[in-house]
């Protein structure tokens, strides 16, 4: 007899489905002869990571020092902090003992920053904008920022950009060629400084196919998992998502199904462009059309409406943010339960 | 010397505004002779849902199974989870122990529900919808339904509606409107098919002040924080903002004030009449244009940016998706450090 499932809402991760999802773009890096360093802030699970790992990843992307100690205590050494980190003296020891214990790099994007990661032991890596207009510096700025940065003191390893404009719909190929464009015109203004760069790096998952010349080394996080907003831009086929909310159906209050899955476990995400709060992964047509605490109410787009009781499974609109709700992963394998995977790292925003 | 502060970004309670906001809400509802029964699925901790009961709330509302398990834990023995819960045979022997400790009353609309609900030791609430389509039957539905579930062996206590399309520009007094239309039309109902209701409940904090007549209970939730969305709505003050999130500069890239709040920590809500993804307590013109999941961009409308290093107040959005993202609250009073309570309740969603 197999184990009981949880009490539904819970996020379900498909094992067969991730394994050929890490392995598929391990592949992909590997045959382009980039180094795939996976943004593990989506899954926030040594489990995963070794996984990753286990395929050929080089290293581990994350956005915090949090994640960075959680990662470290599992066992990885080499760890990129894809973040303008701003030292105050708590952050600095924290970092300090990261560095004692293994390769750690870390993002600036203003010579104060680096002013502040120079001394504790940590690569600096130069971030530019390619045209997400979130962080980092002009391409053409990043040449004087790093030579003022070693100047300072800092060891500048390379450059990174985040293509977070990839997100929308028709921009993922427009995205990965201004991506590429960044990296080489950066890469260039700091060489001509005299900081020729080890590391250039880039990638997100919809830009991911897209990838232009001239990286080094990739970061994308969502394509273990992929969810709704990969499979709406075109990223990922329904086949390729890994993760699921797993749901009740508790009321059919206006003939619409009204699901126990809200924004508490699925988060709230919904950008411009998405058509709704979340998808069906065996209702192709229906879409979330509102979204609260604990009630997903989905348009079955004229399908009959699976009964009271029954369960669902619905597809977040953005794994990263679904996955900090909760404690941990119900691994299924065949919808038989194999394993739960605890999500380490849930919370670590500092 | 005062205790430090966490590390930025962390969610900070104002003690003197919380304390002023659920008395505030208190007097109103007893001035009316109103039964207050909080939702504490916005705080989630039992040390705020104490105060609320010594201010003189009734009982508590919570959205789950999960949630009232933890209150009851901690000594609350009076409560309503307004929820259509669907009770599998798990799900049953939970609120069968609940209801052997005190007093558990449990939203249903169909009569499926209800049949599931008769013989576990707690009364049910007919829900209806008021106009926020969501969950609940029509008003004049439910006298057929409680007559039915009565005769299937439910206890039927009352009625309740939650109107959420108080959330809105303009809609607040609509919305209560509806709200005590609907509870009385359906009260009417259930008296015709001789149920009569004890328990008349309704309420949302935007539509509070606008409460109709027959109602003997209302159930406001966000109330004890406030948040960007009662600013915005004009259901608040800034000076009745209790929750805010420190979040540091980190980056002053294209000019604006790049924070390390992001959705991971103030959630992703962006209802569609929303001006920005949360705001800045003290600068009110400050939207924040751009949430990723370690990053908000704010737009200052032109004022001088706070220095890199400098901690900023950001206001979330929906305070009750915000506390669900962390383990604690850090307690101020005066700026300084006067606790830390538990979000004993975080992730509780089943």
């Amino acid at each position: 007899m197999s184990r009981p499932l949880p009490a539904t809402p819970f996020l379900a991760l498909d094992l067969p489905v991730l394994d050929a999802n890490i392995e598929r773009v391990a592949d992909w890096a590997a045959e382009r002869g980039l180094a795939l360093r996976p943004h593990v802030k989506t899954h926030k699970s040594p489990e995963i990571g070794h996984r990753q790992s286990e395929a050929g990843a080089s290293g581990i992307t994350v956005a915090t020092i949090g994640e960075a100690e959680v990662f470290a205590q599992a066992g990885f050494d080499d760890v990129f902090i894809a973040y303008p980190v701003w030292l105050d003296a708590e952050r600095a020891s924290r970092l300090r003992r990261l560095a004692a214990e293994g390769t750690v790099r870390v993002g600036f994007d203003s010579l104060e920053a680096a002013r502040r990661l120079a001394g504790v032991g940590v690569e600096g890596i130069v971030e530019v904008d390619s045209g997400h207009h979130r962080s980092g510096v002009l391409p053409d700025e990043a040449g004087e920022l790093a030579a003022q940065a070693a100047d300072a003191g800092l060891v500048v390893a390379g450059v990174f950009t985040f293509p977070g404009h990839s997100y929308g719909p028709e921009a993922r190929i427009g995205a990965a060629a201004q991506e590429a464009s960044a990296l080489r015109v950066a890469s260039a203004a700091m060489t001509a400084a005299g900081i020729v760069p080890r590391i250039i790096s880039g990638g997100s998952t919809p830009s991911l196919a897209a990838t232009g010349e001239g990286l080094t080394e990739t970061r994308p996080g969502v394509y273990v998992f992929n969810d709704a907003q990969q499979w709406e831009l075109g990223a990922c086929v329904p086949e390729q998502i890994a993760l699921t909310c797993h749901a009740t159906v508790v009321s059919h209050a206006g003939g619409r199904l009204v699901l126990d899955a809200g924004s508490k476990v699925l988060g709230a995400d919904k950008a411009a462009w998405a058509s709704g709060f979340g998808r069906l992964l065996d209702h192709p047509q229906a879409r979330i059309v509102l979204l609260s605490e604990h009630h997903a109410v989905a348009d079955l787009d004229g399908e009959p409406l699976p009964p009271l009781g029954s369960t669902v499974r619905v597809v977040p609109n953005h794994a990263c943010n679904a996955v900090n709700l909760v404690d941990e992963f119900t691994v299924l394998s065949q919808g038989r339960l194999v394993g739960r995977w605890d999500v380490a790292a849930r919370g670590m925003n500092a």
